[in-house]
Order: C-alpha cells, then structure tokens, then sequence
C-alpha cells in the first residue's frame, strides 16, 4: 500500500495530524467490509434465542475477558510469603481510569485482611493534641476526589537490561495504575492535632506484617496528601490499603503506604528499613542517592503493542498513556521512524495533574518494518529521556525511577516487539 | 450543642460555607479522639502477626464489603424472564465513578453471553456503503474517552408515591450511575458508510433476545455518539452491551442499546414496540409525550441519608451527586432547614459536561430534627424542582423522568428517612 504524502501527513512512515480526531473524513479508516448480504437474512446467534443471564449484587467481566489478568500474580520474591508485585496489562485497557481489580499490587508481606471496626488510626509525636481515629471518625471529615496515578519506583527497569527482552507493554511497565481516590486532606487532621514548630517530617506506618515505614516531608503532608477511603467509587481494595492507605500524589508508590495505622510526626525522616535498605538510586561513584520522591515525565505506547498483531496494511490508532510526579503533561509525541521524525499527538480531555493522559497518533500502516516511539514532555518542560541518555545520566545500575523512551518494533508480518531504538 | 452563627455560617441550622473545603482551621472538624497510651504500648491485631494473602489475577472487594451489592438484583418482573432492574447503592459510595461490579442493571430478557469473535455490527438503510465491523475491525478505528453518566428513565419514580415509602437512597435513585467510557465516534462510521441526503434518524437494535431497539435523531448519533468497547478501562462488562453498546451522552438510559448489532439509517423514527408501549410520558390530559430524550437537571444527598445512623452531634460532611443530561452542573444548594435557606455547596473538580459532579457542604448537626435538601442548577439555568412543583407541571402519572427534589429527615436519634418536604 502506497503512503502517499498528504496535507495530513505530521511526521514520517504515516503518522497523520491529530485534527484527524476531530473531523475524519469518509475513507480515511480502514477496518470495515461492505455488507453485501441484506441484514434481514443474517443468521441469529444462539444468545439471541433465549433469555439470557440474570442479574447479580457484584459483577465481573465476560467470560471471553477470563485471559485479560494482572501479570506476575503467582510469583512471590524467594525466601518470602506473600512479597511480590504483579502488574496491570496495560496492552488490553484502554482510557485512564485502572479497574479496581487489575490495579498493580507491590506486598512486602501480603495482604492483610483488616476489620474496618477493630481499625484504628494514631497521629501522634511533635504534635499539641495526639489523636485517634475509628473509621466512622474518619468518615466525617471533609472529604475530596482527585482522579491520579500510582506507580512504583521500580516500574520499566527491565529497560535496563543489557539486551531488549521479548517482553510486552504490561510486563515492562504495569507497575502504574490511575484510580479516583477519595479521602480525607492529611492537612486537616495535621491541624487538627496541631503540629510543632519543629516539625519537618512525618513517620508513616502500615499495619501489615511488614510494618512498611517510609517519612515524608511534611510540606507534602500539607500540599496535596490524601487518607484514601475510597477507590473508583467503592471502598478501596484489600491489595490497595482497605481500610485507609495513605496517597501522596506524583511520588513513588511504595510511599503512598497501605492499611496505615500511624503516623509520628518528627524534625527528621526516620532512616527506616524500608528506606535505606530499598528505594535508594545507586549512582555510578557507587554512592546511593536518597528520597528521590516524585516519578519523573514519562509514557508508553500499549496499542500497538508486543502480543497485539497487526493483520493488513491500513490506518491504526496508535495510542498511550503519559504521565508526570510534577504535575500535567504538556505534550506528547509519537515516531513511526524511529525517532528521525515526530508527530504531535492528540490528549484526551481532561489533562489532569499527576493523573494518566491518554494519547492518541492515526497512523497509516504501509506493512514494511517501523519503529514506535512516544516522548512526553511535562507542564514544567520536562523531557522523557532516550535510553542511551538515560543511561548516561544514571549509569546502568540504578534499580528506581526509569522513564526512559521504549521503543516498540513492528515486523512486516504485523508482530510487534521490545528493541532498544 | 448551640448552633453559633459565625462569620463561616452560610444558611440555618449549621450549614456552613464551602470555603472551609479549602482551609479547614483547627477544632472545626470533631471525630476524633485524644490520643491516651502510647502508641508503642498498642496491641497488635492478628493481622499484623502473620503474612497476608497472595496476589491474585483479579481483585475484589474485601469479605468486609459483602454488603454493598447492587439493590433488587433477586428481583425480575412478573411473567418475565431476566427482565428488570438493579440499583447502585448510592450511600456506600463516594466520588464519581461507579464501581463497574455496582453500575445498574436494566434488562428486558436478561444478560446474553456474546462471542466477541462471532459479534458483527451492520450499519445500512439510508447509506450509500453499507458496512459490517468485526470487534477487530472496530477496534482499529480511532477512539476516544470521556466520563459520563447514564441513568434510567425510571429512575426515582417512587417519589411519585402518594406516601413516602421507608426507602433508602439506592433503592429509589439508584438508577444512575457513571463510568469513563472509550469508543469509536459513531459519527466516523457513519461518515464511512455516506449518509443520505434524506435521512434524519437511525434505528439502533440490540443483539439480545428482546432486540430492544430504539429510534434516535440523526443530529445526536453526529453529535457525541459513541460505540462504546471499554468501561472503566477494560472491556464492557456483559450487563452493560458487551461487547459494543450505543452510548448516548444525557440521553434516557434505555437509548444507549447495549449488546448492539445493527444501525438502520431512515427518514423517520421506527416507532418500535420498545418506543411505544415504554419510554412514553402519559400527560395529565390523557395523552403521551413521546421522545423525551435529554435527562433533567438533579441532584440528590447520598450521605447522610436512609441507613446511615448519625452517632452524636457534631460536624458533619453532607455529600451527594447533581447531573444534567444538557451539560454540566453550575450549582448545587443545600439545605438543613426543609427549604427555608440554602447554601452554596462545593463541587468536586473537574466538573464535566453530562456526568455526575460531587457536591459537598459543611454541616454542623446540633443533634435536633432537621430537613436535608440539594437542589442543582446546569449551565443552562434549569433548576431542579419541588416535589409539588414536578407533579403540578407534569402530572401524578407520569412514569419517567422524575427529578424532584429529595428530602432526607435527620430525626434527633441520628436515624435518617425519605420524607415529602
């Protein structure tokens, strides 16, 4: 199939203006066949014979949907019980919003299973009033809901191997999820206990096995901190924090810590396990760079996609999603070449902060090898990285916070693979 | 407890201005108490003794939850098979999105199991190419995401009632839910199949046993129709039209036909059995109104409300949801006092056009009788009406479209109950 160069042509190897989604024009998509039988002769199918199904008090997805599962559940780290983290599948989803059940799990011991009514919360140390809360206590303060995403320091490292591993969207990068939380502002219980002058930090504990600690500065605390309650309208999950898990937007997951049960006030960050001995970035003098909080500009593009096969020549949508700790993406840009030329792609409305966009780049398939790639740039100019300059920057051994480009191959047979572009 | 009028009282009986969800001061929040023994002096619960749980392929709600189930769901209409409805429990929830597990069920012969590699989609009638889709073929095309409501017709027809029934929130509005749907503009599929220059509708007819098949005006389906494939970022769950429903933003529910597979084009409406015998409005004067399409502006209080036991005077969050099927919500006002006064409430950002928008208010409970009002007001200045006001406009025999105001009746015990205000 030619690829004619055309006043909607935005960049090499078929990639077209994103005006396309505003106004596209008869003949510009490709996926339809011409109905040349008359309707009234279709056959019915058999579920149109009878009725069908009943209803239900709590629904879940078709059966034809059973393969459609988070990546990795199974494993637990060696030596472990129930520390392990499985992934979103981001190549099969579609939007921002993460459903509730293929949100990524990150556990240091497992899932506890906590009674709402024997739970109970602390903020105490460089405070005037130490305080307790119940869950029907908490439930009474002013609550907000802020659309955002989660992600884990550790997400995308696989980059990082010395050779691009026959891995897919999900299995590389779904460690990130975007859900609707909805909690009480830290803030308003901070004042209410009233901190001290002294106060720079916060102590905050989970209730798990593992006791997970991490300190965060207390100007988070009172910027934008959440105590989740609420998950895409429902309470949230177990493997989120059920009852309350604390939610600090933009920075790396395992801080946003779950089934919280405490938090100390104090003038400095406690130096806990969790810490030190993890969720450090070993620089290449060998030192290890501490609190490296907010998750850096980066997207990926999940469709197309490794396991997603491309069956003709013809217009695809190529779609994504982006996302910054420091606030709203600004733009994104799509290569069908490599990264030789670029076309800008279109956002769904609306951009929100520190929350998934998604993106989207129609792209004429000429069915000859091409290279996908997605760069997004955030509201404070930051640039995603290739990953030679990634690497460069960072050295080869940091385990957290990669967000360099992934690049995606597509064969002339419509197989699409990781490469390092 | 007194009720003091301060310099933040916004209407009587303890409404209390919006300003506070921006900067709470210190004691103006109540449901916590000090903080006696030592954290470190505190028991430790069984679950924080042992490892949890495992990860799992697709989470659900935790055991705690059972409860919140969608509301009739065991019910189907008399002589019928699979035919009926089940209600979100609005009051355990919170935010916008509705758990797609809880979205409300409204079948008319049950839930089909559809084959998505069996599914075809027809588009034909006034066209000049008649066209047929595959799911592959659909999902090719370009998409796009917005979060929107839907509601039933139907719903809060019980406050037609001559009595107010002892009825919860859910079970009379929960006919309403929202969700983030993803799908193809129809408007780009019918670009492909070319138009007539004679027709003004199509008729759009579901995949089911009853081939629910509704008439809708060309000017919509070019407008902001979509052919929704994802909800809530997976695929459509199979009561919502898995694998491909109509989705018609603001429109009565029962328009955006789920299980969809054909698209008939025409110069007039069908008139079906489903347009005729349903989803007409009997006017006081015997006749009936038919092609009400757009949902009216509303609002109800989904905490407190019927259930939720208030435990002690206090401060308390009044929150609900306010929709219109025109656009977005401008304002929603509460009232404490049956309608003698009202407050501005705050709104969730952002607040989207024919999606449902969180409202919030501040209220001081001084633990006396008290009437709880919301009355919204859309961006095109309706307002939603009285009780006695909807019915002298419209008659006491309507059966849909019923968008009166809800009074909640907040009795000295803290119990909560459906009253005509």
């Amino acid at each position: 199939m030619p690829n004619p160069i055309t006043p909607l042509s935005a960049a090499g190897n078929g990639l077209m203006h994103r005006r396309l989604f505003l106004k596209a024009g008869a003949g510009l998509v490709g996926g339809s066949a011409l109905l040349t039988a008359q309707p009234a002769a279709a056959t019915r199918a058999a579920w149109m014979k009878a009725p069908g199904r009943p209803m239900s008090g709590y629904g879940s997805p078709s059966e034809y949907e059973a393969g459609v599962e988070r990546i990795g559940f199974g494993l637990s780290q060696p030596g472990t019980t129930g520390s392990g983290a499985s992934r979103t599948p981001l190549e099969h989803l579609n939007g921002v919003i993460t459903p509730s059940g293929l949100h990524f799990e990150r556990h240091h011991s497992g899932i506890p299973d906590i009674d709402p009514d024997r739970f109970e919360l602390m903020i105490h140390g460089l405070v005037e009033r130490p305080l307790k809360f119940s869950m029907e206590s908490l439930t009474r303060y002013p609550m907000v809901t802020r659309t955002q995403f989660l992600e884990c320091s550790g997400n995308s490292r696989a980059l990082l191997n010395q050779t691009a591993a026959p891995q897919g969207c999900g299995e590389i990068h779904g460690l990130i999820s975007a859900s609707e939380w909805t909690g009480v502002p830290l803030s308003i219980l901070l004042d209410e206990a009233g901190v001290s002058a002294d106060a720079r930090w916060l102590v905050a504990e989970g209730g798990d096995a593992a006791m997970m600690s991490r300190s965060v500065p207390l100007a988070k605390a009172f910027d934008d901190a959440l105590l989740a309650l609420y998950q895409n309208g429902e309470r949230l999950r177990p493997e989120n924090g059920y009852p309350v898990r604390l939610f600090l937007p933009g920075y790396e997951g395992n801080m946003s810590v779950k089934w919280l049960r405490r938090i100390a006030v104090t003038a400095q960050p406690a130096m806990t396990r969790d810490e030190t001995s993890k969720y450090t970035d070993l620089q290449p003098d060998g030192t290890a760079r501490m609190f490296t909080f907010e998750m850096a500009v980066k997207s990926v593009i999940t469709s197309p996609s490794p396991g997603l096969v491309m069956h003709e020549p013809g217009l695809y949508q190529i779609s994504g999603i982006a996302w910054s700790g420091r606030g709203k993406i600004a733009r994104v840009e799509v290569s069908a070449d490599g990264g030789k030329s670029w076309a800008e792609a279109a956002l769904d409305e609306p951009v929100l902060s520190k929350c998934l966009t998604r993106f989207r780049s129609a792209w004429r398939w000429d069915g000859g090898p091409s290279s996908l790639l997605s760069r997004a740039i955030d509201e404070a100019g930051e640039v995603q990285p290739t990953r030679a300059a990634y690497i460069e920057n960072n050295g080869p051994s940091t385990n957290y916070h990669c967000n360099m480009i992934q690049a995606w191959q597509v064969a002339s047979t419509g197989d699409v693979a990781n490469v390092y572009g």
